[in-house]
């Protein structure tokens, strides 16, 4: 169950994830589902996980390009905040999904996050090299 | 927190925007959460924002293609219902995602909304020249 | 409303949907929204519905391949249990998305489920030859 569901802009020119990681630090939120993210950006950088352990390699991305959907969540990693979000981009004639790295708004980013009751936590994974969900 | 979760079925030849306006009159719904949106459409419209203020181009694709995701919201602007969603169709060749301006169902689309407790809202923002997301 | 929100982790080598039927059966869940999922896959096959009543073509992937995001349901037909689940892959240089019939886990699948109150249900309808949403 959501203790609380969070829906909130980012604005043009601010970069997505420290905006997020802002939110909710300011909201005191260490667990939560990220629901959706809609809008356009100006630029992004995405990776993608090649080889384990965690080799990834990165692309950047110049827009506009507009945020079809973002899923993800937000857990500790002992008192690390770590956010977690998968992105799908297009344009016209091209789409690009990733891991989100950094992304710059164009028009808004309309943020949904679902605010567990539960904590979720994530442990450094020696076989993948990443931090993963612990069950 | 969702006052409720509503899922239901648009079906074969219906226009999806329409038919999840006609459910969120008839079922009082001002203000939720898209969680998600799958199945298969016949055609559909998207739109692509290229400048600010509000410059949009459109696509028009024909299927079938299916609707692998979608995201967004429901809320006012004064007394005017407004949804935006944002979805993503592909083909076996090719995916597209965009702002959904129309799409015509093939064989079914499962709609899943969130209707929240709070009343969320927009306004026209002149940098944007958009209905934006009201803090 | 979510009764339960269901948050775990699929392992590297282990098949996706066998393993979401797994931790449903585990845990007595006969009714939900798949929220989302993230990730990374070794291979997967999708399917594309290209005629009515029913009929599909299947394309394999070879990964690794970004699971950007995922959306669908899971429904009782009977007593029988039927997960729906529509999937947006993605490399570098292409993206994949369609009916999920098959993925082999890279290095995590993170799956989100919210678990409903209410029983949904499915039956086979003849115009389009699938299990549908039951209204």
């Amino acid at each position: 169950m959501y203790k609380k569901t969070h829906i909130f802009r980012v604005m043009p020119g601010q970069e997505l994830l420290t905006e997020i990681m802002k939110y909710c630090r300011q909201n005191g939120i260490t667990s939560g589902i990220i629901i959706g993210i809609i809008g356009s950006v100006t630029s992004a950088r995405l990776n993608y996980l090649k080889e384990l352990p965690g080799k990834y390699v990165s692309e950047n991305y110049e827009g506009p390009l507009e945020i079809v959907a973002a899923q993800g969540s937000i857990a500790l990693k002992g008192s690390e905040l770590i956010i977690h979000i998968h992105i799908q981009l297009s344009t016209q004639t091209a789409c690009f999904g990733g891991h989100l790295a950094e992304a710059t708004i164009f028009s808004t980013a309309e943020v949904v996050i679902g605010e567990l009751s539960t904590q979720i936590s994530r442990y450094a994974d020696s076989y993948t090299g990443l931090n993963e969900l612990l069950q």
